[in-house]
């Protein structure tokens, strides 16, 4: 225990303490994931590059950790009216998951347009389906019925302490596999994962960078960070169906105070990425989960000097559910 | 050192001690892969799977191990002169990697009509390429020019005490990792991987079953274990390119004696098994890479009533390496 208190402990919604707490909550319950490395990688990259692996995790995604966090955390009077959550993301599946293994409800309010594999793993794991209009009204107005007629209790994706003290348990575990790391590289989204994330590296070695890799269609982090506030966009355009969400009150004084820069890249740099993954790492990641190796790679990190010394950099693979209806199309007419 | 020597250790062109020597000797280069597990495909199975994932092997494939155990073992003399082998699969890009490692050449004879992707490792990993026809008869010649021109060793990709050796070292690793399992399901081809993994399993434990799984379009290995002698078939059509082989000579007897069953599924098992490992999985596996998981899914296996305790079922993932451009086509596009 040689940690460093340069983090306030009340600062933030969670703290390396709340994330070592999660950590002992979620053990029984989470996929260790494995730390993976590839020589050729890393000679495209010109430094040593680990890959902390979550597509692996319960789910296909590091949203697991949060979300059994958040569901093991209710008191017994609380889980037993169940929880619910609109998404038609990881989060739903995850949050399906945590509930059936607490043997509770999950409401998942789904809009009509989500992708066939989203609605497939809510299904698997026992969440029960509620439809709604795409539109973010009706999947508040939807969720909000829910909530009165269960008395359930709502479980945002990311503004929320349990959610980012879950995701904080990644680099537990990243720090205990590869010790040496200097830089750790984060999707960014709403900002629960790279929160907790920073919130635990910093913990353990302030001197360790987290840089954030966002989407150029979906850039309201970066904007964010450069307008010194919570920026939203009025649209967002991005294939990486998993970062198009925008930073909350509770996420955004972390992503502002510890996320030492946000680098941007466009969709091709996110699919040549996803290509690397597939035919180099081996790994079946989805395009929110190449975003990390598409920034270590692209000129806006490789030319900025400030990352010079960046020479251990672990990379988060936040997740692997991804379509492939394509490709077995394609192989079945072989 | 609890083991039970069941297994002569002179009845066999490899045995435990060799394969407890390459293991030391393969130690400082190989990845240690992880075993992978996941609830849903033990539901679908109805027992505990455990994937050995050779897909992060070093080259996308369990051949580094054998390669490399074969390379370091030459003297010095023998290796001056590089090493040689005629194959268009994992084996060459192993091959040409070991060598470079150990700063020797690799002179690998390749049709002409080898996928790309094979090609490309090969290169990436500085071997020296020499085209030839696509018969064996070619590739035998062209190969046996290039072992009188440089008087370079030939590194037979199965039957081979070194290439048997290095493979078995996945028993030594998976059995330290998962001490549980009862049972070991691995592709057969020449025999090479599964007679190392049968090997070492059988001097730890003689009580692992060990479970080959074979496609149905190269079923030669099933054959021979009815004929009780080696069986060639005169064509052979799988989709899974690296199980096209025939056992050998070396390899025949440990196949013959140590292997309990042969499991024959068709291509359309294979791609389904294929599909799970990407979906639910998320790793990146070639055709053969996925056939031990189509055996366990298959009626063959579990209407078996000798199979019905086999409860902790290891199942060896022997490669990654796939030609994608049809995913990426697709994704492009979108």
């Amino acid at each position: 225990m040689e940690e460093k208190n340069a983090i306030s402990n009340n600062e933030y919604a969670a703290n390396i303490i709340t994330i070592r707490d999660a950590s002992m909550r979620i053990g029984p319950f989470v996929h260790k994931t494995p730390v993976l490395t590839s020589d050729t990688l890393n000679s495209l990259a010109g430094r040593k590059l680990y890959f902390k692996c979550e597509c692996f995790q319960k789910g296909g995604a590091f949203k697991f950790r949060g979300a059994c966090n958040a569901v093991f955390s209710l008191n017994d009077a609380q889980a037993a009216k169940g929880v619910v959550t609109h998404s038609s993301g990881n989060h739903a599946a995850a949050l399906a998951l945590a509930a059936k293994l607490r043997g509770i409800d999950a409401h998942i309010v789904i809009p009509k347009n989500a992708p066939k594999c989203k609605v497939e793993n809510v299904v698997r794991y026992g969440g029960k389906v509620i439809w709604s209009e795409s539109n973010m009204n009706s999947r508040e107005d939807v969720a909000n019925k829910v909530l009165q007629d269960t008395g359930s209790v709502l479980i945002h994706p990311y503004n929320d302490g349990h959610i980012i003290s879950g995701q904080g348990t990644i680099s537990l575990e990243l720090l205990e596999q590869a010790p040496q790391i200097d830089t750790i590289v984060v999707p960014i989204s709403g900002g629960g994962l790279i929160s907790g994330v920073a919130l635990a590296a910093k913990s353990i070695n302030p001197s360790i960078r987290i840089l954030a890799a966002e989407p150029k269609g979906a850039d309201d982090a970066a904007k964010s960070k450069a307008a010194g506030g919570i920026i939203k966009l009025p649209e967002v355009k991005t294939i990486a169906d998993g970062l198009r969400a925008s930073l909350g009150d509770l996420t955004w004084p972390i992503v502002r105070d510890l996320v030492d820069d946000i680098i941007v890249v466009d969709d091709k740099e996110i699919l040549e990425a996803m290509r690397l993954c597939y035919e180099i790492l081996k790994i079946s990641v989805e395009p929110s989960g190449a975003i990390g190796l598409a920034a270590v790679l692209s000129d806006g990190f490789r030319k900025n000097l400030a990352w010079n010394d960046c020479r251990n950099v672990a990379i988060v693979i936040s997740g692997g559910n991804v379509d492939l209806s394509v490709l077995w199309d394609s192989l079945n007419n072989v």
